[in-house]
């Protein structure tokens, strides 16, 4: 199977709650819409935001909770990732870390959203980002 | 923020049993490997395998288990998505739902990880998948 990630799909108890959480937390515009599901055409991949019953009878898995897992979405400094876990928290996130260098270089924090889903906000210098949003490794 | 994800890191109990069954049922190689972690070079972003108790201690959220979401990989053909579950049954995958086809059209089934991490394995024949494994929205 091609190396590739095509959907992120989070089970959120309240499609519009969550939308409005990723346009002002986020500051990111759907590319599709209903009352049900949200799609946001990322960096080479979807997002999508749908109702948590129906992602938990699609994948025919109920009652699951929020899990060990975090998203991730790279900035360009220090401090775009202060301003950004600040503009999250006031548009409902859960602070779950506060910003600070881990031993691997660079600067991070983490936050929950509405569905306690992670999301880390990071600078990480040794990784570059282009202007589509496609990120490479590197160390 | 840019409109861009730049890791999925998935918290594992077994890091080398992660590898090998991401190594054997999906066919993907990794860029970068330790006892602790590995990464996947995917589609425009990083995938992420993290021992579970390093990825809560650098989150600060303790305990949680596999959740309410599900990545997904699409493929080409109905086909595929058969020989894809099948490969990752063998693998060690749990199924989760037999491939068949949904109502918005295509055709996918879903299995877990040995973490429980839910992945659907589809084939989208609205949604274009470049030969970067870049996905762009489709209806």
């Amino acid at each position: 199977m091609q190396q590739q990630i095509s959907v992120i799909t989070l089970g959120v108890a309240d499609v519009a709650r969550s939308k409005a959480f990723y346009r002002e937390g986020f500051g990111w515009e759907p590319v599709f819409e209903q009352d049900d599901v949200a799609f946001f055409q990322m960096s080479g991949l979807m997002l999508g935001l749908w109702e948590k019953a129906q992602l938990e009878s699609d994948m025919q898995r109920p009652g699951v909770p929020p899990g060990s897992f975090a998203l991730a979405s790279n900035v360009e400094s220090a401090e775009a990732v202060d301003a950004g876990i600040e503009r999250l928290v006031a548009a409902g996130a859960t602070l779950l870390r506060p910003a600070d260098a881990p031993p691997h270089g660079g600067y991070r924090g983490y936050i929950a959203d509405p569905d306690g889903n992670a999301w880390e906000i990071a600078w990480n210098p040794a990784w570059t980002v282009d202007n589509e949003g496609h990120v490479t490794f590197g160390v």
